[in-house]
């Protein structure tokens, strides 16, 4: 299929955007580490960053600064994009860390590229501030980022914690963000990461 | 599994979130009848979700009366939900579309029960809003909803419309809220529709 097989239209600017809205279909080819909650595969970033989008919505009561959930949900959605290109890296994988930023980076430059430039901005812009956790929305949104793949290797008998034989402490230092941001859900997770050491899915 | 081996906090509200969260991963497993755009299977409702809340963040200039994109995008991730327990209706089926609205009340009144009661009338609210298409941001929401399966069916040699003898009445139907709030979109749409019936694809 070419690329412009289907832009029978004539307005470029909507070309540009249906066929950006084409292209990221390719989120649902992009597997990640963590299973799917009844184990039968592993999730894709589509499924991903919607699933985080929908805890967006429950858990801003918690928060330890005002967050705005309609921003934050936007960033959710739009967080992982870059993997179209850059490929998902798992948060566990020191190796595929160190050069993350810059592979990511590229991808950006060449995915946000097919947008028109002031929208590739704005998705741009929010994706950066996701990255940095350094607003209020965006340690929010990376709360949940780090929630929904804990609440499934909790689900899935410490499926990607033992298969990458993480330890305790990688784990804590991934839901530090957790602790500061949303005390009171930490309490879960922090209960439950003695579990997980109890049963031996942590090392 | 037992829902409540996980639950090792101790805060009722937080558990209940959380336990929705888990929930709601079923969402990867009801497949709907639209392909992904790569052919290699049926998208689920997790992925479609995801998809038109992406693109609820593009064509917000298009729509003929102002719309709150940060809402819509959060009535598009939570639009199907319903489905966990009701399972997807396609939009061609007249049979399943009888029933459709029974169905998804009796689904919405088991699913939402499961959250904390502010937030389960928060959500479900949402969800009648965007069923009830009354206001700007449901029918802006409801753009999506129809736009997305247009595109994939664009480009997948209209495998939905071919697959069920769908014509070119019940398609220009079920785009009739693009054309009312998004006449320069829906430009694309009536192009592709053409297109569309010279190609066979619909009758």
């Amino acid at each position: 299929m070419g690329k412009k097989d289907f832009l029978y239209g004539k307005n470029e600017r909507i070309n540009r955007q249906l066929l950006f809205s084409a292209e990221i279909d390719r989120m649902t080819a992009i597997a990640r580490r963590t299973m799917l909650i009844d184990k039968r595969r592993r999730e894709n970033d589509a499924e991903h960053s919607w699933h985080i989008a929908v805890m967006a919505m429950l858990f801003g009561e918690y928060a330890s600064e005002p967050v705005d959930l309609g921003r934050a949900v936007q960033m959710c959605v739009v967080h992982d994009l870059v993997e179209i290109i850059a490929g998902d890296t798992f948060a566990y994988d020191v190796e595929g860390n160190a050069d993350k930023e810059e592979r990511e980076k590229a991808a950006a430059d060449q995915l946000f590229a097919e947008l028109p430039e002031d929208q590739g901005q704005m998705i741009r812009s929010l994706w950066e501030e996701f990255d940095a956790m350094e607003t209020a929305d965006a340690r929010y949104a990376a709360c949940m980022d780090r929630l929904q793949p804990f609440l499934h290797n909790t689900l899935t008998d410490g499926h990607t914690w033992v298969e990458s034989g993480t330890d305790r402490a990688a784990v804590e230092k991934r839901m530090a963000v957790v602790k500061e941001f949303l005390p009171e859900v930490y309490e879960w997770v922090s209960d439950n990461i003695e579990e997980a050491v109890r049963k031996g899915w942590l090392s």
